[in-house]
């Protein structure tokens, strides 16, 4: 309780910007708003742990999006949702008139007359997820300014082209948990490393979400990845001069050993080039089926070219007692493939770890959604610990 | 806050015949039901503009059946049940055991133990929607009258092979507001036209609604539409009756231009005619693909010579400033399709009517079900605005 | 009212071992726990039915995981979560990331951070089902062990390999309304009988099930079936023990007349032998299509040896009036197939006790979940009967 009160301090002196914004890339935000994020994670976790309900909304539709597959973000959003007082509402196109020719700035509005928040999805079709989201918040907002919409939805980002930051911001949560606050992490050697595994076509967003975020607290943030596996080039840059800025580095290597070496957090984790998925993405929209089973197979090729990219004991050794991370699934070698990211043993040993990482990505959307909605955070966050009401009665 | 008061007042005076009752055709209520329907719907769209909450259920089921694809539909019905407390559960055939064999009539009483309303779209399947939805409430009377289930789910047409109920009293939501008030409806050239659009197939229940409610409230109500895309001649007759009884009129025309010269209000939408649906209703039970394909060209083709009845410009220059409706999504020419429903300018021109003519629906089907469920509505609405509970906290 | 109290008193009384504990087999539960189970049925059933609201939950994830097809368990699920306050949220595997080789330690995990109870019905592999379901248990015991879960979501059990509890609790319920309380179940002859049906693969569970739990109240159980569908032989051996400790009996016979004669309650049902089950089983998991279709082609040709296996009138007048159960949907000769369980005479003269029947499985499922949550639930359902809260307001 003390613990909340002090963090609640903490949330008074930033400088939020918040309030009735979406939350589509990190680095988009400024850093009051992502501590303030964090914070929010942190105080409603406790909260849900000690039995408070957080229902801030009587009524209200949460809508999620997925144009792709998800058991994690899908339940984090539905949780978050759940947790404030919203009832989720799957927005499924297959079961939609986007067949009839529909557009997004319609179908934005059509399904927002009652929404509080859309949470979205979109990462298979690089350059492309991003502006489906921007889309979607600019119908929104034509529907909001000409009194369409009674409210305007907050669009959440839950995985596009270019960031993660449902991740990212849980990644972040973990860390700071870790090290014992976000100031300790100045000076800490952390590794966005690419892995080797059995299947291609992963999107880019886990690791440029990680990079872009990571390195706006001063530490040391190297991505590891063989020739090849480059990620978009604009979000290199922006590490770069983000890493400058906040009085760390951010550096590229293409040997994961000397990655390994002294890191403080490693996330060995596969994805796909920049290039694969454009090729990817033209096939797809053509449905070019075998054009697609040609582009895996030789992704599949260059891949197994990097085997010894996987997280052993061996690598891990080379660290400095890192924290293992990892969004999950992570294929795990012996386990659900004959060779994959990281061996079992290593897995085994952090699984924990991993389980907490996960545990805190409810919480960041549900703080998303609250700071977005909620003018006066800190007085709405008095209120509902002093009038204590029981999620469990 | 006037405004509802005196809405309220204008409510106490309507006999209602609506508690307990399913809302499956706008002509088998009366006048006082549907103007009391329109009443309440304005009043709960103000309530939510105003950030009252309407929960008037601590639990219970709303579920949905949606026989066909549905964005906007699907997401009203779901946020008025939100609204009003329910939770949506959606039954979805293909994960139920009606492949088993299991009769509607037992479904129905299956799924109804908690429910407290069915809303149900079949509109695929001519002469069976509005069947199968009196079905299903027959068999929740069956179940209700011997106290298998403790309350009787209301049925909600969300669209059937004949109506589409919760459609039209949208549209008339939006003519009323439009015109300011239901009472200025009285001579209004009201056109529901049929349009061109390169697809086939799309259910006539949108157009006999239309023609089904408005001829009840003394306007002139013209029906356009090319040779060969006659509506179901029990609606043509009812609306011809209905227009005579409210001092109105009802008139028939091949002519697009003569149905839009000096019209108030045009609806241009496109159909097929109840005959092809009967084919296709006859070779969609046997599976018939090879004559389905045929049957899609040949409408095809004759929708084809009719690509002159399109919502231009210059069609609307022959209006009285005419509004433009469209229960969306619209074929709108160069957009969506080559050629459509409507020239792009018609359509861009008109957006925010569309919009907000979508922006009823939600209300109206809140509107229907708290009728149904409340027995004394002025006093629960007088009660809701008295003790204000905020949507949002 | 004075029922409920006169209930409550006999709750009081009971020895429970239900709080925090998973409802996955009847006879793992002690008789006093399958007691309360009841009596916090039949009390929420009252309590729906005079209008009380039952939210234990302000907000609280109900998750359903189902691997195969389920109306009346799917709604019944959603109907108890949402009589006790929770939000169903479907695990679909064709949705989630399970086809990257997610292990289901690890999903049982990332869904439940928020989850008080998980719902599974895993019933088309024998030998697995079970089994799933106590992965998904350990899984979220060492989650919550771990402190990654602030709450430990309550396993149940929807259908497995082995069992029905939901089922066979409903079934139960229903006898013991039909004969005036669980005590004169002694000597009362109750058959569970195998049925002719012209399909196959139906699960065993429903007849285990019924032979598992009945055979615990001193009735005198019949299993009836033609040679060759076997049920487990561990729930036959179970049952043989549990009839001869209650001071019922326990017999198996090949003659349906004989086991119909003087019956008081009959329950004729189709199911495959486990043998049969086994094959397919295995068919199924090498995605053999061909062998799949033999096999069903030589069970319908043995089922079709016993035609005569028909609960008709004549079936019927060798009972003591006995009351006929099916857990729904019927295979009912002349109205949903040519020949099946049952003839449509003895259906329709008994549709109501079926559907009465069916009509306690949510509150069953209500009842395993809220004691399973609530530590003190004599104390519990005193405060929600005293402060009484309206369900529809």
């Amino acid at each position: 309780m003390e613990i909340l009160l002090e963090k609640l301090k903490r949330l008074e002196k930033l400088n939020l910007q918040m309030f009735g914004k979406d939350f589509l890339l990190t680095w988009e935000k400024s850093i009051d708003d992502l501590k303030a994020t964090l914070l929010v994670t942190e105080i409603l976790k406790e909260m849900h742990k000690n039995n408070y309900s957080l229902k801030i909304f009587e009524s209200g539709l949460g809508i999620s999006i997925f144009r792709d597959q998800s058991t994690r973000t899908r339940f984090s959003f539905a949780s978050a949702c759940n947790f404030l007082g919203l009832s989720v509402q799957d927005f499924d196109e297959k079961k939609s008139q986007i067949a009839h020719g529909e557009t997004v700035r319609e179908t934005a509005n059509m399904i927002s007359f009652l929404a509080e928040v859309i949470g979205i999805r979109d990462d298979i079709f690089i350059g492309e997820g991003d502006k489906y989201q921007r889309n979607v918040a600019q119908a929104v907002q034509f529907g909001f300014e000409n009194k369409i919409l009674h409210q305007r939805p907050t669009v959440i980002n839950l995985q596009s082209d270019i960031d993660h930051p449902t991740q990212s911001m849980s990644d972040l949560a973990k860390i700071a948990d870790h090290f014992g606050g976000l100031s300790n992490l100045q000076g800490k050697k952390i590794v966005m490393s690419w892995a080797y595994s059995p299947s291609y076509g992963k999107p880019l967003s886990v690791a440029q979400g990680m990079i872009g975020l990571l390195s706006r607290f001063g530490a040391e943030v190297v991505l590891a990845h063989p020739d090849g596996y480059e990620l978009l080039p604009e979000v290199i840059e922006l590490a770069k001069n983000q890493a400058k800025e906040s009085g760390g580095s951010f550096q590229i290597t293409n040997d994961m050993k000397e990655a390994f070496t002294d890191a403080d957090v490693v996330c060995p984790k596969s994805w796909a080039s920049f290039k694969v998925m454009e090729q990817r993405r033209d096939l797809l929209h053509k449905n070019d089926e075998k054009g697609l089973n040609e582009l895996e197979q030789i992704c599949l090729q260059e891949n197994a070219q990097h085997l010894d990219w996987e997280c052993t004991e061996e690598m891990m050794n080379l660290t400095n007692n890192a924290l293992y991370m990892h969004p999950l699934p992570a294929d795990i070698s012996g386990v659900n493939c004959d060779r994959g990211e990281v061996s079992q043993t290593v897995f085994d040993k952090n699984i924990l770890h991993t389980y907490s990482q996960a545990s805190f990505k409810p919480f960041v959307i549900a703080a998303m959604i609250f700071l977005s909605k909620i003018d006066n955070p800190v007085a709405k966050l008095e209120e509902l610990l002093r009038n204590k009401i029981y999620r469990k009665k």
